[in-house]
């Protein structure tokens, strides 16, 4: 009986994160920076995988100025497993490489990958999910995992499966079609009917599967990929800095999943998943009655509600205020809407147009 | 021909103006802060008075956490004439005892009275007020200095003419009545009659008569008062901490003013009074148009308006907010509804019950 393949874990902490500025910046962007209690993002992802990926079988692609920060946060991570893109080329690109420097130092192995900046409140509930995942994965197929729609979110793409899922099932099912973003009334439809999932990006597949996968639907950038030098070989880095700029700039939901054929998914139940994706998204996981002030530090409100409040080492007082978000960092305060949180990328937008460097 | 008598300057300074909290606290309070360009409120109040009333006729009444910032702001008073009240006992008492230490060093002598922590923008139109102000001081009058009131204020006092008054006809009119702070249908009257001026608290009378006003409204108090020994004896300062406790804590308002019968009024033209009682004050005298952002620094607006920001040293963005109120500092951070930063003065209370003394 042959020895069932080794299971990788491909963390992706390319990303800015840029919408929320100014706790983020280029040299700790959000799936480094302590939301929740002690530990980060990035260092939740990599403890809740734990118990199926340990570190030694952990990879991480991220960038030069969050690779230092990356590093000392994760010493179970082997620092030759944490990547530097040279460029971002978006996702499809990534876990190209990934997956080819995995099917040359572990042949017939399988990869799972996860993005650095989300929030699972139930780790263990959430942890079930992955093997039927994995499963279908060693079976040959592309797994992603969808997660419960909880609301008719139009910042997600959707997961659409032929017929009504039953949350929980712990089986991979083939899936129908990949759904780019909907606008407020498709989303509804897709919520009320009960056979869409939201696309969380997490995939799983034999790394074969996927460079196979590249192949077929993006050749140009498999075949750049494959004029790589060995991983082990001293010329690879310079190589891949002139080599990975060239590839396009494409994710892996565009380039391969809405086009695969053996695309299967696993429908999560309820594990308290968060893709964190704004300020508001933290007031939403922090906010309680009566005043629903969520507040990190020293707070004093009168007549205020519905804030956000993260400004350590200082006294906050709020004055007949409500529903703002308010960050305070050494060089910079953000006062913003809770309700347009999601426009603080522009900020940042404006600052590089200014060229602030100090501030990004 | 006698000489005519000596003027002097008497800036009350003893106030803490809590609804500019954070920024004032205990040992920097209003009147010595910075929000117009480079002189604080007391330094302008001393700038205005010069062309009148030269530094070495100067005095001040504070108290001990203010005294030395004051001392260091006002070189060109004698430090001998910065006095420390022990304890707070509001207007009546610390003129009465300006009155008599002045009455003792230069008997026959005029004083003018001044609030430290008022703006004016228009300082030489100003000025001219005060002569007939002093004139009819000399000729035995108190007299008083009235505003053109703009908006229907209930935060003021008011002075009631017998008739209605032309602003600026630099003419000392008797007053008929004080009227304490209306409530709002009767400040709409008081503007609507034309007969009505803010009281902006500035005084204008002979040492002696203010002295003598006080045996007869205020006994008490006065007896208190020349009970203590003379301003050049080693004794006074240890007699003063002992006696001035004992008076009573009330306005020149309530315990002259109301009830003497000499008062005379100057109606003044609008010269760009403001009493910057709030931040919003602050916000109303700098407002411009389009956004109606004020703002102290490095300031990055999104779709915001009507703003106050002072937040030095910091880059300060907002997002969608308006009309707020926004004070940043080392160790606190106000963020308030602009149309209730009179309720600043709440936080303050707060604090001082639960003994925060470093944020007082």
């Amino acid at each position: 009986m042959p020895k069932p393949p080794h299971i990788h874990g491909l963390i992706l902490a390319g990303g800015r994160g840029t919408r929320f500025w100014p706790r983020s910046r280029q040299k700790r962007a959000k799936q480094v920076l302590k939301f929740f209690g002690e530990r980060s993002l990035i260092q939740q992802t990599v403890d809740r995988l734990k118990t199926l990926i340990p570190g030694e079988r952990i990879w991480i692609i991220t960038n030069g100025h969050l690779r230092p920060e990356i590093l000392s946060q994760l010493p179970e991570v082997p620092p030759g497993q944490v990547l530097a893109e040279p460029v971002g080329r978006n996702t499809a690109p990534a876990i190209g490489l990934a997956a080819q420097i995995l099917e040359e130092v572990d042949p017939g192995s399988l990869m799972g990958v996860f993005p650095a900046d989300q929030l699972v409140a139930r780790p263990a509930r959430y942890v079930r999910l992955l093997r039927p995942a994995f499963r279908a994965a060693a079976q040959g197929n592309i797994a992603v995992l969808g997660m419960p729609p909880l609301w008719p979110e139009t910042g997600f793409g959707y997961i659409e499966f032929p017929s009504r899922v039953k949350p929980g099932l712990l089986e991979a099912l083939p899936v129908k079609n990949f759904r780019e973003k909907p606008d407020l009334k498709t989303a509804k439809k897709f919520v009320s009917a009960g056979r869409f999932c939201w696309n969380a990006g997490m995939f799983f597949f034999r790394n074969s599967v996927y460079l196979h996968a590249l192949r077929e639907y993006l050749p140009h950038t498999a075949t750049l990929l494959a004029s790589l030098p060995s991983f082990s070989s001293p010329e690879f880095s310079a190589r891949l800095k002139e080599t990975f700029p060239l590839c396009e700039n494409i994710s892996v939901d565009y380039a391969v999943m809405e086009k695969a054929k053996n695309v299967v998914g696993v429908a999560a139940d309820d594990v308290g998943w968060s893709d964190v994706g704004t300020w508001n998204a933290l007031w939403e996981l922090g906010a309680r009655k009566p005043a629903d002030n969520v507040t990190r530090g020293d707070f004093l409100p009168i007549d205020s509600s519905g804030n956000y409040v993260d400004a350590p080492g200082k006294l906050v007082a709020l004055v007949g205020v409500h529903n703002l978000v308010v960050v305070d960092t050494e060089d910079a305060l953000l006062i913003a809407d809770r309700t347009q949180s999601q426009r603080v990328g522009e900020v940042v937008k404006l600052l590089e147009k200014q060229n602030r460097g100090g501030l990004l």
